[in-house]
C-alpha cells in the first residue's frame, strides 16, 4: 500500500477544481501525499494526458494515479486499473493506456462502481472530485481494489494506438508524440532506432516533411547549438526530439502531435 | 485544532509571492497541510474569488482558510472569522463573506491585531506573507482565535450582496455569479428553482439576454452536446451553468459576472 | 539537517517535468517536505530566478533549495554551496549567487559529481530530475554536501554582478532589478538609499529615464493612489518598487531590467 497520489487532469489553475480534489483527498486520508503531475493538458487532450503521464510515471515511487481528461464526459466507464507497482484511476478513454503498457500491461481493473468510496453527491460533470480522488483517497488507507467494483476482462480496456516507428533502407519514419510546453516536438522514434539508423550524436539527420526537408545537428542536448537553430536530441524520455534552441520547435516546423516524420543520416 | 490551511489569492505564479507564505508557515508549523485553493483570481476580483472560496470549501476537511484578495491594499482590517468548523482569514471586504454565509455565518469574528503572531516586519504590501500566513500556521500549532485580537461584532463584518434568484410568472430571473477558467457562465439560479419551474434534464431552456433570447439545451453534461453548442446544466456546485462544449460560453453569449439573465421552459 | 525542499526553474506547468522532479525526491525521501518556489521563470532568465530565490529564502525555514534556470544547459558545473542554514543546489551559473551572498555568502561548496547520489540514467537535458532533485532528497535524510563531490575553492564560483545603487548630489541611480508578474518594476534601490536622500512616504519622488522624467507619489503602499496611477513603495523586499496600481509599471515607463533609473525628490 503506498500513501503517495498523483493528479494529471485539464482542469487549468483559475479554479478551486483542483483544490476540491485535494480538499476530498485529504478528508479521507490525511497523511496522503498529493503530486500534482499537470493540470494544463489542453483541454480534452486525451493523447497528450497519456504521453504526460506515460512519461512521469517512471519516475514516481509506487503510487495510485489519477488522470482525468475526459472530452466526453460521463459516457464512459470510470476504471481502476493494476499494473506494476501502481495503481491508475481515470475514464476508460485509453487516457492511462500508454502508462499501463510501459508498466507491463494491466494485470488487473475493475469498474468504479461501488459507491460506498465516492464523495457523494456525485456531480455529473466532477468525477475528479467526486469519484476518482476519494477512490484514490481510500486506497491509501487499506482498501483494495477488487472492492472498487466488478472486474472488467482486460482486452476490453480502451486503448490508444501505441505511436509506432518503422526502420527500413535507411530511413526511420515515424510520428510527433507529444508537444512539450516550450515547442520541443517529440516523436516516436527511439534511441534504439537511431542506433539502427547509424546516428551518432555529433552528427546531421535529414528531416522529412511531406516533400520539404531540413537538415538538423543531432547533439546531446539542445544547448548545443546557437539560440534560435534547430536540433535533434534524445530527450529526458529517451526518445528524439526535435527542438529550437530558445524557440519553438512544431511552430516553426509545423509539426502537430500526430504528424508523420521520416528521418536518415545525413551522408 | 485542523492541521489544515487552505491560501487563495490573486498574487499569480510568475513569482516567488506564494512560495514565501508556504515558507512563513512552514517555519512556524512544520506539520501544517498546505492546500493551495487558487492563485490565479483576476487581480482584484473579490467577488470571483469569493465565490471559488464558498464552492471549494465544503469539499475541505476542517481548515484554516487564507484568502486574500485585497484591491484596497491594507486601508481595511485583517479579520479572522469562525464558521462551521472552519476558521477564516482576510481582509474584511467582503471575500469570506458567501463561504461564512455557506457554513451557517459567522458564530465569532476577531481583529488581527496582535503582532506576536505576525511575520516581522510586516510590509504593508504583502499582508499574505506576513500576517495571514502566520497567523494561519499558529491556529494549527495550539494558539485559539481568541488570541488574535479583539472581538468584532458580527453586524459590522464587510458582505458582498448575495446573488439572488428570483422566481415568478413561469420565469427565473438570476446573474451571472461566477465564469471560471474555460468560460462556463455560472447562474445564481439554483436546482430548486429549476425544479419549481418544472425544468428537468432533457428539455429545453429559454435564456432572455436582454431583449434578445436563444435556446440551450438542458442536460446533465455538457458533453452531452456536440463540440462548440451551447448547453445549460447542474453544475457540481449545484447552480445552474451555461457552456459551450469545448468552447467559451461567457465570450460567446456576452455575459460576464453580475449581468442580470431570465430563463423559462421551451414549451 | 532539514526535511525542506525548495524548487525554483523555468520547466513551466504545461507538462509532467516539476512532476517527475516531485516523484523522484518522494522516492528517495518519503517525508520531505517540498515548496514549489516558482516554475514559470522565463525561460533562461538566469537573473530573474536568483532575484526570486534571494527574495524568497528569507522566509523560509533551513532547506535545501533546488535553482534550475540553465540556459546553457550542462555545459557547466552543478553545485551546492552551503550558506547561513541553507543548502543551494543548481547549475554554476550565477543563479545562486545572489541568495548565497544574502545569506551571509558561501561557506562551503561542492561539485555534483558522485553519482552515487544520481537518478541514473542521467539525460543530458534533465539536471532538474536526473541531478538535482536527488541529491536534495539525500541532503534530507542524512547526507552530507562534503560527500557529493570535490570542493570547489569559493572565489572560482560563477556570481552574477551584485545590482549596485549610489547616493550622490541628491540623486539615487540605480538599476531594474526584477519586473514581477504584474508588471512591478522593483529598482535596486533599498530603503537606506531612500532615507539617505530625504525621501518620505507621503512626498513624490522625480524618475529619470534617460532625458525624460515623470513625477511618482512615494506611498506605503500601491493602494494609496487610484487605479490607472503610477506609484513607488517599498517593497515587501525592503526595496524602491514603481508600480500603476491595477496595471503594469514595466510596460508604461519602457523599462525592462536591467534599465538604468535616476532619482531624486520632487522640491
Amino acid at each position: 500500500m503506498t500513501s503517495v497520489i498523483t493528479i494529471l487532469t485539464d482542469y487549468g489553475l483559475q479554479d478551486g477544481y483542483v483544490a476540491s480534489c485535494h480538499g476530498v483527498i485529504v478528508g479521507i486520508s490525511p497523511e496522503a501525499r498529493i503530486i500534482d503531475v499537470c493540470h494544463q493538458v489542453p483541454t480534452g487532450d486525451v493523447r497528450r494526458a497519456a504521453a504526460i503521464l506515460a512519461q512521469t510515471v517512471p519516475h514516481m515511487p509506487p503510487a495510485v494515479h489519477i488522470a482525468v481528461v475526459d472530452p466526453g464526459g460521463g459516457a464512459r466507464r470510470a476504471v481502476a486499473i493494476e499494473a506494476g507497482d501502481h495503481v491508475f484511476l481515470g475514464p476508460d478513454n485509453g487516457v492511462l493506456s500508454w502508462a499501463v503498457q510501459a508498466n507491463g500491461g494491466a494485470r488487473a481493473a475493475y469498474e468504479l462502481t461501488n459507491e460506498e468510496f465516492f464523495h457523494r453527491p456525485v456531480a455529473p460533470t466532477f468525477h475528479g472530485r467526486d469519484v476518482f480522488a476519494p477512490v484514490a483517497a481510500f486506497l491509501t488507507v487499506g482498501r483494495r481494489p477488487p472492492e472498487l467494483g466488478p472486474p472488467i476482462p482486460l482486452d476490453r480496456l480502451v486503448s490508444l494506438p501505441a505511436p509506432t516507428s518503422r526502420v527500413r533502407e535507411g530511413t526511420v519514419e515515424g510520428e510527433v508524440l507529444s508537444v512539450d510546453g516550450h515547442g520541443n516536438t517529440q516523436l516516436s522514434v527511439t534511441g534504439g532506432d537511431l542506433d539502427t539508423l547509424g546516428a551518432r550524436p555529433g552528427g546531421t539527420l535529414v528531416v522529412w516533411l511531406g516533400r520539404r526537408h531540413v537538415t538538423v545537428p543531432f547533439r546531446e542536448t539542445f544547448a548545443a547549438v546557437a539560440p534560435g537553430e534547430l536540433v535533434a536530441f534524445t530527450d529526458s524520455a529517451g526518445l528524439l526530439s526535435l527542438a529550437v534552441h530558445a524557440g519553438d520547435a512544431s511552430q516553426r516546423l509545423g509539426l502537430p502531435p500526430g504528424a508523420h516524420v521520416r528521418l536518415s543520416v545525413h551522408p
